[in-house]
């Protein structure tokens, strides 16, 4: 079962995936390698006394090209195995869940064991709010509305296609940010939406962090940092 | 307060939103003139006895034309009324929320009501789970993975600037069906998407319907129906 565990606030819990957790046996959940997984963190207080926890590390240290020939190979055989994994536990009868930062069918890992696993075990998925959702809440401002059009970008994109999406484009979350926040950057100011840009780190977390994104001045952020390009003609 | 009470299924709601209700003194909540309101339904379980309910019906009973020139004047004099009437409480110390279905940011009547009033008042919002969370949970399809990006189309828009925003599109997820639905299907058949569409109706309910949108012989839909156009290239 892939369970949505929203952008950081544990309060954010739905009822529905604090009630799978207590029925779980197995608990699968994905990290940095050598990190702590943030999903973890965020049912920490949820979490059955007998429950069994298996962390699935990513593979990968280092933020490597996902055009690299051996990315897809390696990242696809670390489903596979974690997959195999999921399946003996779920042969032997036990309920597995796979925990999922946001969403999990929305940018989520977890749907790359969904494609491995669904056909062959009975699955169900429930929803989390998204981190876009705990960004525009947190800062308060109504993304789109009416007719608007939402444009959901990852950040990752090559400079020539964000801005050829940016430019018709009237509401905007850019995700995935990192590294590439230098570039988002310059396709902001290419399009003329830098003004209009709002960067949120951290949503709804006590650490979070708000500002426009022209008084951020370095282009230092995490991967899981947002930036909102409100559209509401209201 | 704005408080998103999710799709539909009262268990997806968050943790946030239940202590926000029982800490209410006025709820107020929209609905269609002489009908129940959902989100209304979906908090039903989780209200405080001593709590003041405020409905809000919307003045127009039968789809007009949003670019009727009447429409934005009786909808702009609507909020301008519903925005008084929440002012008074708050200025007499009550604690005021207001119930939006899906998330309050997200498309939601909520922000009519807050950008009348965010400047004047201590304001807060609680994000919920969008309906298009709801509905690609529901079906169990991942919308989108990667470098995917996402547009979110309301089923409003005119049928030229449908087919332009589906024809570049990866995934997309078109929402406010109901009447649009005829129009909708031939831009869908116009850009080859017809087959990858998914029609979902009434997303984590009981009375929950979806199908391929092939498979879905009349064009009478609800306006609240959600159609996915997934994505993915995992």
């Amino acid at each position: 079962m892939g369970v949505g565990v929203g952008p950081g606030d544990p309060e954010l819990l739905t009822f529905k995936a604090v009630k799978a957790l207590q029925k779980a046996d197995i608990l699968c959940f994905f990290s940095k390698s050598g990190n702590r997984s943030y999903a973890r963190d965020i049912v920490a207080e949820n979490l059955p006394s007998a429950l069994i926890e298996v962390p699935f590390e990513y593979p990968l240290t280092i933020e490597i090209n996902r055009h690299h020939p051996n990315y897809r190979r390696i990242i696809s055989n670390f489903y596979d195995i974690k997959a195999e994994i999921i399946a003996k536990h779920l042969m032997a009868g036990r309920n597995v869940v796979v925990l999922s930062e946001g969403d999990p069918l929305f940018f989520g890992s977890y749907m790359h064991l969904h494609i491995r696993l669904a056909h062959r075990f009975k699955t169900k998925v429930i929803p989390g709010i998204t981190g876009m959702s705990g960004a525009w809440s947190d800062v308060m401002i109504p993304i789109c509305q009416g007719d608007d059009i939402l444009s959901i970008l990852p950040g990752t994109l090559d400079e020539i296609t964000m801005k050829k999406k940016l430019f018709n484009c009237e509401a905007a979350v850019i995700m995935k940010i990192g590294n590439n926040l230098y570039n988002i950057r310059k396709s902001l100011k290419a399009t003329g939406l830098i003004n209009k840009a709002i960067y949120v780190e951290n949503a709804t977390m006590d650490k979070a962090i708000s500002k426009k994104l022209i008084d951020k001045i370095d282009d230092i952020a995490p991967y899981f940092s947002i930036i909102l390009v409100p559209g509401c003609k209201i």
